[in-house]
């Protein structure tokens, strides 16, 4: 049997461009003689649309795209994935569900079994759990389908006090009972630098296991914070992958299960490159999703600033980005330097405006409401936030999209300025550690020098009194990252975080500093996601706690 | 028998005050002669913990404070709740469990079956349901217990799409086959203004249904946006309710199973007195979980500023509240006089800043930008962050807390600007529609003239250009908000809500705005939820989809 994998990028909600693009395909598939075309998880609605699923209208839209979909399935058969409605008096209203089309109708519905509710993922929010299994007759072949989760009855976990049996059936052993030829797996599995390895892993181990060809289609395309990489793949009885789609693009294959042809696989990225070509996609994604064309940022000579602006450039084009210089007079020679340096690097349009009248008149003001008082956070930040009044101006009036450009590490630390530099429709760097956009820096610089070397070799500072360094209220960053890490994607205690070397007391401080600013990354910007556990809708911590 | 019921307000996390309030209540109950003592759910840890909850250590600390009370229980019994770890190999990590503390042991312990996995609950993130029933046996006396949502198998919705048996077991049913003398549920269930009888309506049916008493001990307090009201009750096996609690404090009774006495219930209220009474709870436990005292806000003259602040002053008293006063060239003389009146009625600290320097300052940086462009929506944001400049200097200042003052109108068409007016740690009338503002304005007038007439009568403006009104860009808030709730609360299609009887364009205009300020929503401070669909973490809308 001949099928064919279709990784594509949808847009949630866009049930006609959603439909248009699957038509494409399954024609496409149709006029190279493939008698089977797959669809990623979700692909009618695109994954994931949260609560616009519990929208009546919503679900009709999404049956009826599935129905009109039956009319290209003459003479070849697909898989697509969509919600669809619990008739049962009890549970919840929708399953996610498989669609089996052939000979122009719906020939059979798979709904999916175990519904991931942990991190970034609330399937058992909106759907109810399949309990029925049944499998495919097709041209003499037996086909399973499963959908993306229903192979991660046993997964590893990050977080050591996580479990790794989270659930109570094994999708893969109830479909084994009915002897499939091979495993259809729908998918919409987000990227993040560790995932990847893991996925090849289970279904490697599923495809030994149940000794079953298995193929894993994907969807490709960011969501807002999900990142999407594609990567689908044909998985033989063996267990070896011998087809494996593009990353972080749209792909398309054709496999024939008798004779699959020489492996042919992508090449080794390292983990700077991927988190670069996701954030990349990322950005995109958001812009062309929502319709937006150009952004800006604040561009400040720093590192951090530097890496977003050259991720933006690459995602939108140099004409599509313009930045503002809003030096103060706590900023050095070399930051404005630095800053005009990689802007004509990238061919960028770029304004200077100067902050301290503004910042000024605000004083002024206060002196009466201040007097007798120190200036400190409060005078600092007047800095900050009379810059992102500066950048949303810009993106007020010419509609460019404000890039924020926190890192991870200050972003854990709360070393950011709420209604300051915390502005933006998209964070960037959100999820990326401090030494790695370092190395990301030294990624983009591999070939010629785009980013100032002294950009990347200068003390880190925010620049908001004189002489100020990052180090002078955080430890450095290798040990700052090392903690956080501990802390936050591996869930350690303070105690087992200090058994890995670390002073009890910088310990503390950090931990202390992450707890202390949940009330700030409460109201940050949507987080482009590529590790296991990033700031945002994945983890939800209370506001108000002692603990 | 004799059953105390305990409901408390406890913080999250804070195992050693939790620990303290229920030892004094154990001891309190004991000395009254009580033979069993009823606390609420999750009482150990406070509910919700989130993601807390993923943390060895904290489980520890439950597993440990739990151990740690059980010494009290000597000559008396205790009902309380805690998170506790699944020992089998499969499932979740965790039960939320119930546990019968006696003769100084954990004597049994009982798990939640039914997981409230929707709107504003997240259970199945966390917890594994529970299948296996008993029944405890104490002093000759045979006690079933439930958990919150267990007496919820069928249930009211406000959204018609939604279903209203969501799970496939009644734990009623099968505790019932166990013939219990009596039932204890222990719960933390939020307020809304629909909730309350919704919840009373459950559980009288419920007792009936089953011929059995129902003790139902629910906690109170707030945990940010979510407010606790209490009103625990025992219910007799007619179906009668015998006893009340109070609504929004701690309260403690005494009731004997087989004499309760003469009926004695809460006074009646109504919706907008609860909103009211919720509100001024949901501020105080904000500050006083959280460790501050003082707040501040902008005073505008305009009622939603208005309403804000004297629910600060009742929440935290006049002496720890302090305002500033903003006038712009565009604000009226009588917006001032109406602010002054108001801030003098209530005895509070008031200053008066200008923002005309610092936002000329701004313009006139961006001259040489903004060239050839018309003034618009880009300026008068300027007014607005320069405003919350100002606020966030207090704040960072004096520890000042600053009060957001959006009401849910406002934040549902994005009628605000991020990052100005937005800004807040908190959110107070976030889920108050326009409409119910006016009316709490009326209600806190009621006994003499706290908020000036005028403010009252006046037509709603924000002041950001020369004789603007609200209603040059929107409907009628009468119209707005029935639209708004129609499309929000009760998730109705756009032709269902034209069905209603408003105008086409009207409804497909408001909606639009609802759906394109879904990212303003996303950074907006965290709002003290009264309805049954607050904005939020209870609705989660993709940011990036077409729809």
């Amino acid at each position: 049997m001949k099928v064919a994998l279709a990784q594509l990028n949808y847009i949630i909600g866009d049930f006609e461009g959603n439909a248009a693009k699957i038509i494409e395909h399954i024609e496409k598939a149709k006029n190279a003689g493939a008698d089977l075309v797959v669809f990623s998880e979700l692909s009618v609605t695109g994954y994931y649309p949260h609560d616009l699923l519990e929208k009546k209208e919503f679900i009709r839209k999404a049956e009826e795209t599935v129905k009109q979909l039956t009319a290209s399935c003459n003479g070849i058969a697909a898989i697509v994935g969509a919600p669809r409605i619990n008739e049962n008096e009890r549970g919840k209203t929708l399953y996610n569900s498989a669609f089996f089309l052939a000979d122009g109708k719906i020939q059979s519905v798979h709904n999916k079994t175990l519904l991931p509710t942990y991190d970034i993922f609330d399937e058992y929010r909106h759907f109810e759990p399949n309990r029925d299994f049944h499998r495919i007759e097709y041209k003499g072949e037996r086909i399973a389908i499963t959908i993306c989760e229903d192979l991660w009855d046993e997964q590893p976990t990050a977080n050591e006090f996580g479990k790794n049996k989270l659930y109570r059936v094994s999708p893969m052993e109830e479909l084994a009972k009915l002897n499939p030829g091979f495993m259809v797996n729908i998918s919409a599995s987000p990227f993040s630098y560790n995932q990847e390895n893991w996925r090849k892993d289970v279904l490697v181990s599923k495809a030994k296991k149940f000794n079953t060809p298995i193929f894993y289609v994907n969807q490709t395309g960011a969501q807002t914070e999900l990142i999407f990489d594609g990567g689908s793949v044909f998985i033989n009885e063996q267990g070896e992958i011998i087809k494996e789609l593009k990353y972080f693009e749209e792909d398309f294959l054709i496999v024939e299960t008798e004779n699959s042809g020489e492996t042919s696989l992508q090449p080794k990225t390292d983990r700077i490159e991927k988190i670069h070509d996701a954030l990349v996609l990322g950005i995109r994604d958001y812009f062309r999703k929502m319709g937006f064309k150009q952004a800006t940022l604040g561009l400040s000579g720093g590192i951090d600033s530097a890496v977003t602006l050259v991720l933006a450039v690459r995602a939108l084009g140099p004409e599509n980005v313009r930045v503002l210089l809003m030096p103060s007079k706590y900023s050095s020679d070399h930051s404005v330097k630095d800053a005009l340096h990689l802007a004509e690097n990238l061919g960028i349009r770029y304004d200077i405006v100067k902050i301290q009248d503004a910042v000024d008149e605000f004083e002024k003001e206060l002196v009466p409401l201040f007097e007798g008082t120190q200036s400190g956070i409060a005078e600092e930040n007047i800095q900050a936030r009379a810059r992102g009044i500066y950048l949303m101006a810009i993106s007020n009036k010419f509609g460019h999209i404000l890039l924020n450009t926190t890192n991870k590490s200050e972003c854990a630390v709360g070393y950011g300025t709420l209604y300051g530099d915390m502005n933006g429709g998209l964070a960037v760097l959100g999820d990326v550690y401090k030494t790695d956009v370092f190395k990301m820096a030294r990624f983009m610089n591999r070939d010629r020098e785009i980013i100032p070397e002294n950009t990347i070799i200068k003390p880190p500072s925010a620049e908001l009194r004189p002489d100020q360094k990052d180090t002078d209220s955080l430890p450095e960053y290798e040990v700052l990252d090392e903690i956080l890490f501990s802390f936050i994607e591996q869930n350690l205690s303070p105690r087992e975080i200090e058994n890995k070397g670390f002073d009890a007391e910088v310990v503390k401080k950090v931990i202390r500093l992450v707890n202390i600013n949940e009330y700030k990354r409460f109201q940050a910007a949507p987080i482009l996601r590529v590790s296991s556990k990033a700031f945002g809708f994945g983890r939800k911590m209370p506001l108000v706690a002692k603990y």
